[in-house]
């Protein structure tokens, strides 16, 4: 039996979505539920992944069954395709299984022509009216189908209505439009070398070929990459008899929400036109109404239409967003589908709804988007405030949430300001590792150089701090403390606001909103813990972030960095001591100068945890990051320390390495330099000792030695972990118990997992370095080629945003399976930036990890996205 | 029953190798043969394993079975140890599976003492060996055992030999020897704070303990890592009784080959001692004989062991190397080994075997170590002009080989000087991707910075060209083409020798002759051929390289780096030209004239190769590779390339990569830039079209794209190449069989090898990139810490070097069956620097690899090497 690529309404339901796409199976689910759907038929996804697969070619069998169901729709209709007597029109639209508003092609009013345009004149006895159908048919397929753009067709337009003196386009006369029309084809013609199609069905063909291709149009890919939708799902198109709302007084469109998309309010939410039809809307020559309106003008369609949305939101158990036209008194539906709504609303609804009876929780539960909880976690502006500011220039969203506060040049002045109880925004050309401590204590962060991935956005993403990036119109002078902005200047100390959920910046104060876990989402949450069997702890340097962390629902800390103590100010200077130490004694010395600070700041993280775990890394990068690189810098450091400026700069050119990712970094320099893990150890212990002692608390410390790939070296480490941290338990006399585990990034640690894991308690997958070994390359230089790799259909998705489930998630797989055979306890977790992307945390969920880890900011998220992973897939 | 872990000689015998070490099991085998063996036990190699896993401590159980089988001994020899009526000495030796000479501690004499002494004194009548023979024990045990060093020990003997106004050890009587053993252990006490001990069986613990340790001291780690011996094994322990060679005329010691070790001729070689022990040898005390001056002073015991000589070599079935003692006119044989030999003698002894019907050719291939056939594929020094020449120093021993030529500076004097029919040495501070035509021309090259891996030396190596790196004594003017070394001063064109194998530099002509595979070493080979089932190709970019691969052996190019053909002088301007394009169309532009060059080179190399298949890679490194870095050759190239410095600047700059090895190079080149493929498949194919039609012979290109991770990819570069391929040939009517497959080096390739497998034709494991993305190191910067992985005992080998079996190794393994499940006719093949190391070779062969592909010089290593593997792991 062949296969079928074309379905009438009446032969599909609604769970037939994949096949049908969402618009195509609601409509037919509508259709079964008798409800007025004006009929038509579903060339199906299948069909546009085998004209892809056919070298983009719409195969005669496709062909054939689009030609036998429009005679099928002739049948249904009692129209017939170009027949002027008693003409179809259709509407062709763009239908893939999850929603992609305005990324494909539409084109309305289809199967018109020279001769059946006569006919709809004398039919609606209005040939303004159809001439008006017939001059949009040709500009939109045009446009859409033949790549001819459409400000051709609105200049002749224009310049139609400045010849005749009118304003609107309902000025002109029936005749104006007929005219119009021959202007418009022998536009065509002159540019396509051949008239205008006055078949039907090759209109019809050519149309249904270029929603197919519109699938992979430039936008499309980039909507599905942000929305991780599989480029091998394609599209269908929906083929749907044409009704018409501009045919009178009685006649109308609209568009309405079954509740508030804003508020999640249980109320209709809408607006209609009379006499228009759908575009127009956007052309704005029309002043839509609310949809109560509808109930005074027209009260029996109101009243059917109301029905109806109650009937589609109890059937779908969801708000739903319809589409409606009133043709001469009588109402059609175009479209239901789930209605997109704020994150505020999703919460509202979900938790109303289950309220209402109408779903249970787990149900509840997969209707929010993990990802659109990051809007309720920041501080938001408030929307009043906001409504009368001023957009002075728009950067990259490099790290969501708004911030108000005084401008300041460099981490120095921030800390000053901060000192002095005053909120901060950072205005830097850029930054880099040694602004930590100033970009911790600012409220918000400005950056005039930088992408996505640059140091600003990736370091205020992981703080949770909001971040404009890349703002190249801001010119900073930061001799004399100010900068321009769209020919403003801004002094030091002068208020600004960025929102870093849109990327605005606004040379004002605007008041803020803290965000926090209560009312309906509170609730929430603890329907997904309910629910959830993954573990979520977050990534946290400091007792600061641990606190967030913990206020977010963290269950203990997955990676504290402890590089990143060594930025601050007063560390960097002993850091960089260590590094130019030349006798393991000197590095001793510098070592136990850094001890102290480090133990305190053990001490801080540990009492905010209160007993829960905390996973401590040992140092990580390679030293030269510590060390200078500008001349002046330079200078100034090697007087620090006393050495001469030649001697720093041999040092800083021997640390010098071709590739430092593939460098002297993780254990490897505890293998060179024993004596660091020694230190560190000796904080971590004592540390925790020193908790238990003054607070009689729990500690939980797991320390976790980077970047392993051979199991001998993880031995060599331990060893040293082991025998410090015995020695110093044994003369306190406190019981301190403590693991010892390694960060899983290297490929050769994940094939050689077994033996690491009988020597192990632990493994956190350090899935950021990992994905660039198993890819080989690195995040940084990526970005150079991956844009040709999403436009050439490459790659669909950032590999170091979602875990590549294929490779990089194969070789996980195989280390959590070698690693459970090699040591039945051990626990397995992730801490790379992919803990808190939710189809990573559903990945996670699927091998079998104990927990993940993710920035504070993106608990709640992990831990929505660890429900539904447990909702889909559930483990015990 | 409980572990056996001493064995007393009579009960093993030399089957017992790992267990017993080699000089135990072959001290056992002549024990069972007969032969006049002193007796004593063997410590097994697992007591040694043992003692580590214990944390270095030697367990009760040991000593107890050590006690026992000295109770065995005592009787065997009827003499007691620590009794002075009767007295039994000791020697104590390791002895490890794998001979390693020297590398470990060996202790004389042991069983003496301040009562022991007299007793040996009064027994032998000889007062004076007494105390000579306790004098020497107390400085090796104090030494080796003790950790005193030696030169304490002789400092004492030399002031004593002043004070009694002596010359020679043998001048001091033998009261001087015994005032000098009072001096010896007092200061022994003062070192250790105790007295020497006196307790023979303390002593003899002591020692054992001490040669387990000597398993891993620094020395014998670096011999195991060259010698690819494994950590695990262990050393054995031989206690033996003393028999000595210094008791009169009647006594004699010497060391025998039963063939000529460096010629291999079949005559008795080696040298003897009257009246001393073996050290007496190293102490140049006296002046030894020929073993064939033993005939005419004691007859019958050459006869003796000549007769042992004769059968040791028939029962081993290989040139021994003996050692021996006559004690008062009786032969002792005190150790016999398979003797190490230079690479001619190798071969001329396996051929010579063969033909004596000693051994079959199976065995006599496995008699070759193949590494040591680099010696005779490289160019030598004529032995006797050598004799005379004086070494002005000596560098890194980088690439073998022999070469003389004229001082040259540049690689545009080399060119000069070679176009005039000279013979030219480049000297450079260190060499750079612009000097390789000029390194190509050259006999050899000396550098003055620079390690084993770096530019010069990983070149030199690929191209088989000798070459000393990093002889930091050398000082170049470049300005006034002169450079010095040792004071002395070599102008321009003045002639220099280099001795790659060695590292020896000498300041004058020194004639060379040329490697030929004929005679001995070609028959070996052939036999090699005739065994083997893996194939083996080289590694050429040129046809000259090529030539020598098809002369060294070679069934194939397997990898053709077109790369190297774009940094000739010519061919990197237009290279340059290409890389600062802006536009798609100036862009190839550039490569319409790259197109020839590059046709021309793989015309020379099919017509070179005769048929045999052509692995051709496409450009591979980042385009960053091709720029200068050095100001005055940036304002020079701007000036050709016809831009502004400063845009030039910032190409160079825009080009810049965090980790280039994790950059934009290999196929994403391809993907970024689709032309460059396509220049590359039209020069491929037009180049097989021309050569097919001006000489009919076959022609088979092999297009491989690199750094595949994903099979979209693949495709994606594929498509480009078989369109443009196709067109070509379909134009032309002449049919060129080609294929298209992958360099499998990205970990995410092996990992997902089914699906590429499907849609290529074949793969060859690039080794080196795949080694650093599975450890996570580059090559270039994990030198700086190996050095501390290789002394902790962490990395036994270096991992580029000798592929790592465990991990690189399973993911090969994994990607082999993952590949051939994808495609039953997939080829696989390697082309990474390990294709020509013996253990690497082993390892393709056992996973079932079609070919290994090495530099032309490692050819015959290789072909030798796959055929000892064949017979140790048959295959189909």
């Amino acid at each position: 039996m062949s296969h079928k690529y074309v379905y009438l309404f009446s032969e599909g339901n609604g769970s037939m979505r994949e096949l049908l796409g969402g618009k195509g199976a609601n409509l037919a689910e509508m259709t079964l539920l008798g409800m007025p759907v004006p009929q038509g038929f579903i060339v199906t996804t299948e069909a546009c992944t085998r004209y892809y697969s056919d070298g983009e070619k719409i195969s005669d069998e496709i062909i054939d069954e689009i030609h036998k169901n429009l005679g099928y729709l002739e049948e249904i209709t009692g129209k017939k395709f170009g027949d002027p007597e008693n003409p179809l029109l259709v509407s062709v639209r763009s239908g893939a299984r999850a929603s992609m508003p305005g990324m494909m092609d539409t084109v309305l009013n289809l199967g018109i022509n020279d001769v059946v345009v006569e006919g709809v004149a004398t039919l609606t006895n209005n040939k303004r009216f159809a001439y008006d159908s017939y001059r949009r048919f040709i500009q939109m397929f045009s446009d859409v189908v033949m790549g001819i753009p459409k400000n051709n067709f609105e200049g002749m337009l224009d310049a139609m209505k400045e010849e005749r003196g009118v304003e609107s386009d309902t000025d002109l006369s029936a005749d104006d439009l007929k005219e119009l029309v021959g202007k418009f084809k022998d536009f065509y013609e002159k540019e396509k070398g051949e008239a205008f199609p006055q078949d039907p069905e090759t209109q019809l063909i050519l149309t249904v070929e270029s929603v197919f291709r519109s699938w992979n149009n430039e936008r499309a890919i980039y909507y599905r990459r942000m929305n991780d939708i599989p480029g091998e799902w394609g599209t269908a198109v929906n083929v749907q008899q044409m009704v018409f709302g501009n045919m009178g007084n009685d006649s109308g469109t609209g568009v309405a929400f079954s509740r508030d998309p804003a508020t999640g309010e249980k109320e209709l939410f809408g607006e209609f036109l009379i006499n228009a039809q759908g575009e127009d809307v956007v052309a704005g020559t029309h002043t839509p109404y609310h949809i109560s309106k509808l109930h005074e003008i027209m009260p029996e369609i109101y009243k059917e239409f109301t029905d109806i949305a109650k009937r589609l939101e109890g059937h779908y158990k969801d708000m739903q967003d319809m589409e409606f036209t009133i043709e001469k008194g009588k109402l059609y539906m175009l479209q239901t589908r789930n209605g997109k709504r704020t994150a505020a609303a999703a919460l509202k609804i979900a938790c109303d709804l289950v309220d209402e009876g109408m779903i249970d929780k787990k149900r509840a539960l997969l209707m929010v988007d993990p990802k659109q909880l990051d809007a309720v976690l920041h501080p938001q502006f408030d929307p009043n405030a906001l409504k009368a500011a001023k957009v002075a220039g728009t950067g990259l969203a490099a790290s969501p949430g708004a911030a108000c506060g005084n401008v300041v040049f460099n981490a120095y002045q921030a800390i000053q300001e901060v000192e002095k109880g005053n909120k901060v925004i950072l205005v830097r050309l850029e930054t880099s590792p040694e602004d930590i401590e100033g970009m911790h204590v600012s409220e918000g962060i400005l950056t005039v150089r930088g992408g996505m991935t640059s140091h600003a956005a990736v370091v205020a993403r992981g703080m949770g701090t909001c971040c404009v990036s890349g703002l190249g119109e801001v010119i900073i002078n930061e001799e004399e403390n100010y900068f321009e902005l769209g020919g403003k200047r801004v002094n030091y100390g002068e208020k600004i606001s960025l929102d870093g959920s849109t990327g605005n910046v606004y040379l004002e104060a605007i008041p803020t909103i803290e965000a926090e876990i209560a009312g309906d989402f509170g609730r929430f949450m603890d329907w997904a813990d309910e629910f959830r069997v993954l573990g979520v702890r977050a990534n946290a340097d400091t007792p600061h972030d641990a606190a967030q962390a913990r206020r977010f629902g963290a269950e203990g800390i997955g990676l504290c960095r402890t590089e990143h103590m060594f930025f601050e100010s007063d560390r960097i200077r002993l850091m960089r001591e260590m590094i130019v130490s030349k006798t393991e004694e000197q590095r001793r010395n510098a070592l136990a100068k850094l001890l102290p600070l480090q133990q305190q700041d053990f001490e801080g993280i540990y009492e905010e945890m209160h007993g829960l775990p905390v996973t401590i890394r040992f140092l990580d990068p390679p030293l030269h990051e510590f060390l200078p690189t500008a001349e002046d810098d330079i200078a100034q450091i090697a007087g620090d320390l006393g050495i001469p400026v030649s001697e720093l700069k041999e040092i800083i050119s021997s640390l010098h390495e071709f590739n430092p990712m593939l460098g002297h970094r993780g254990c490897r320099l505890s293998v060179s330099f024993p004596e660091i893990a020694e230190m560190q150890t000796t904080a971590i212990i004592q540390a925790a000792i020193s908790v238990i002692k003054r607070t009689g608390m729990d500690v939980v410390p797991e320390i976790m030695i980077p970047l392993v790939g051979e199991v001998k070296e993880f031995l060599y480490v331990k060893d040293v972990v082991v025998s410090t941290a015995e020695k110093i338990i044994a003369d306190s006399g406190v019981d301190v118990r403590y693991s010892v585990g390694t960060m899983l990034e290297i490929p050769r640690a994940a094939l050689t997992s077994d033996t690491i894991a009988k020597e192990a308690d632990f493994f956190s997958f350090g899935t950021n370095d990992l994905t660039q070994m198993v890819f080989g390359f690195s995040r940084d230089d990526a970005s150079k080629f991956l844009g040709d790799y999403y436009s050439k259909n490459i790659y669909e998705s950032d590999p170091f945003a979602r875990i590549d489930r294929i490779g990089v998630g194969s070789i996980m797989k195989t280390s959590v399976e070698l690693g459970r055979e090699g040591n039945p306890n051990l626990k397995l977790g992730i801490c790379g930036e992919h803990g808190g992307d939710p189809s990573s945390v559903e990945f996670c969920h699927m091998i079998g990890l104990d927990y993940v880890s993710c920035s504070p900011f993106r608990v709640p998220i992990a831990r929505l996205a660890a429900a539904q992973a447990q909702i889909n897939y559930p483990r015990d």
